[in-house]
């Protein structure tokens, strides 16, 4: 481990929304926020994972005014100076050409880490040795660097990636013959089925003149917008790196610069790794019950179950969820509101939450 | 009706407790302190309900010490001198002792009707009519006067009057050939087949004096107690008042006299009536939404139900239950936990309740 001795800066994308943890998660206070990880919140165990690996000065966190204020009471500790404010939401090219000029200004030729807030891996200390050598690949073969997650599922709400040959100097890291956009269901069978395709698991490595060389190839707008933006930020000109930022093109990062950049790197994750994508999820960050119950439980909240199996419980603060001869049922229990809903129902929800939208309970949502 | 032309008082039983609306009832908040009543407690609508019949500062409520603070936070308005609080549970028989020493020293020669607390009756003015009937047969005929329910179901909770002949007199009333306490399933069933058979509601009308003759052939123990206890409450003494009643023999009413005595009299009270003996029964005292659900919403709470069918909804305070794609469930949230379980686990809530006693937590009983 090189704590501090390559110039590795973290960036934190903590400004993500969704339904999908609703009523837990809100507009205000998204998943990241909420605390899955062993009475942590994903975002603390996020920050904590890199800790060793990224100095404790050179990590930050992007988030949205929207979120700002129970992010930082999240975080109390975590200077403001670090934490960068998305003006409106854009979309992750904006979000990172943000994060780079903020960087730049700050480190000149900082090797970049992207990370999701909202990602659960596991061992924290496998995945700092592979995040170093991404570091490594970045800085010194100039290449931009993607985390690939051997599949266990034929999931639709990924990306892929087609790994190629491996590439010289021992990392372990191959090229990308392609990305993949989020396949159907069929095409997701194949991927998986042909053994051949990893996860796009969302972190990137980087370092700001190679991800500004793959935007000229990718999105010649993107990569203009994101030079004005990082003069402005170095000018401390704040009015203006907003407006230019209003401005960005509204797209992702995938899309505009991986799956066009030439010089891409993919490094297969052997971890434990969770996007956490519903409720259902849960079972993978908490051991079951004999009974196949899944409890997660935080602010002194309790569970009681009676002949009931294979539940998933979420609950809040200074509240019990009792469940009596129920089974594969999800129950979320927070201050003001409780779901219930079968397992198998739980990717439904937004159109729970569609239905509140037009009920006009935006206090709920 | 006579308003006040009768001297008949109402003695309004509310110290029962019970664990079938568990989380929503506790030891210190039963049933009838709940607001199951379209917004009102049962205790208010059952205080409402005689309302005409019985003139205002003629009705009494009895409860228990535990019981006592969330009672007068309920009816606040309501003369503390007409709440008569049990020194601990004695069952009915010490309760109605208990009550007809502080009616007889208030207004010796009352006519007196025994309400639970926690039984939805309607409509009212047809029960008041009945109760009218009665008050009239207990005070002419100086019988010991049951009212008595057409059962719909053979159900094995409550006890069967049967039924004997009409008594002269116009009222409607016939003699009872015998009680039956709460039959076993088979009996019930040939109770119901045999149309003879009326449920026990356990409302009553009489008089002091009709009630102590008939304690004398039941229980005289019984008799002399209650005897002692109205010359100590008629003198004031409320502590030989106390020891007296904590002395009295742990019995019910139904046991100890009025299968035994020889004037009773049963009124086939022709109105639905429902003792609410579980969450299931909130279905008669609310219409179902189309797909069959029942919510039942106090206090600014709210529900959301997407794709979701037969289900039972009790909600308190400003909180919202949001269900998706489940059907027969039951599910009950206040302020500190929730209950979910299938319809027909609803009678099992007593294992839970088992179980949380197990787990002390006597926060939540």
């Amino acid at each position: 481990m090189n704590d501090g001795s390559t110039n590795l800066h973290a960036v934190i994308l903590a400004g993500g929304s969704g339904t999908r943890f609703w009523p837990a998660s809100r507009t205000d206070r998204p998943k990241q926020l909420l605390p899955l990880a062993q009475g942590r919140t994903l975002l603390e165990a996020t920050i904590d994972r890199v800790r060793g690996l990224v100095r404790e000065d050179r990590v930050w966190v992007v988030t949205n005014p929207a979120q700002l204020a129970n992010l930082r009471a999240c975080i109390p500790e975590f200077p403001a100076n670090r934490i960068l404010v998305e003006p409106e939401p854009r979309d992750t090219a904006a979000c990172v050409a943000l994060a780079i000029a903020h960087l730049e200004a700050a480190d000149p030729g900082a090797v970049i880490a992207v990370l999701p807030a909202d990602h659960v891996i596991e061992p924290a200390e496998r995945f700092r040795e592979l995040l170093d050598r991404g570091a490594q690949l970045a800085r010194e073969g100039r290449m931009l660097v993607t985390f690939g997650i051997r599949p266990t599922r034929p999931a639709t709400s990924f990306g892929y990636i087609e790994p190629g040959d491996l590439l010289r100097g021992g990392t372990g890291a191959r090229s990308v013959v392609r990305f993949r956009e989020k396949p159907d269901l069929e095409t997701a069978r194949q991927y998986v089925a042909s053994g051949r395709f990893l996860w796009n698991s969302g972190i990137f490595v980087w370092t700001a003149a190679s991800l500004l060389d793959a935007m000229a190839v990718g999105n010649a707008e993107l990569e203009q917008r994101a030079r004005d933006m990082m003069d402005a930020v170095r000018r401390g000109d704040r009015p203006t790196a907003d407006a230019i930022f209003r401005r960005m093109p509204k797209t992702s990062i995938d899309y505009a610069v991986m799956e066009r950049a030439p010089r891409v790197a993919v490094l297969e994750a052997d971890v434990a790794w969770s996007d956490l994508g519903s409720f259902l999820a849960l079972g993978s960050v908490v051991t079951p019950d004999p009974e196949g119950n899944v409890c997660v439980l935080a602010g002194g909240a309790g569970a009681t179950l009676v002949g009931s199996e294979n539940c998933i419980v979420y609950a809040e603060g200074p509240r019990t969820v009792a469940l009596l001869g129920t089974h594969d049922l999800v129950c979320v229990l927070v201050h003001d509101a409780v779901l219930v809903c079968p397992r198998d129902r739980a990717d439904d929800l937004k159109r729970l939450v569609q239905k509140l939208r037009e009920q006009k309970r935006d206090d709920l949502l």
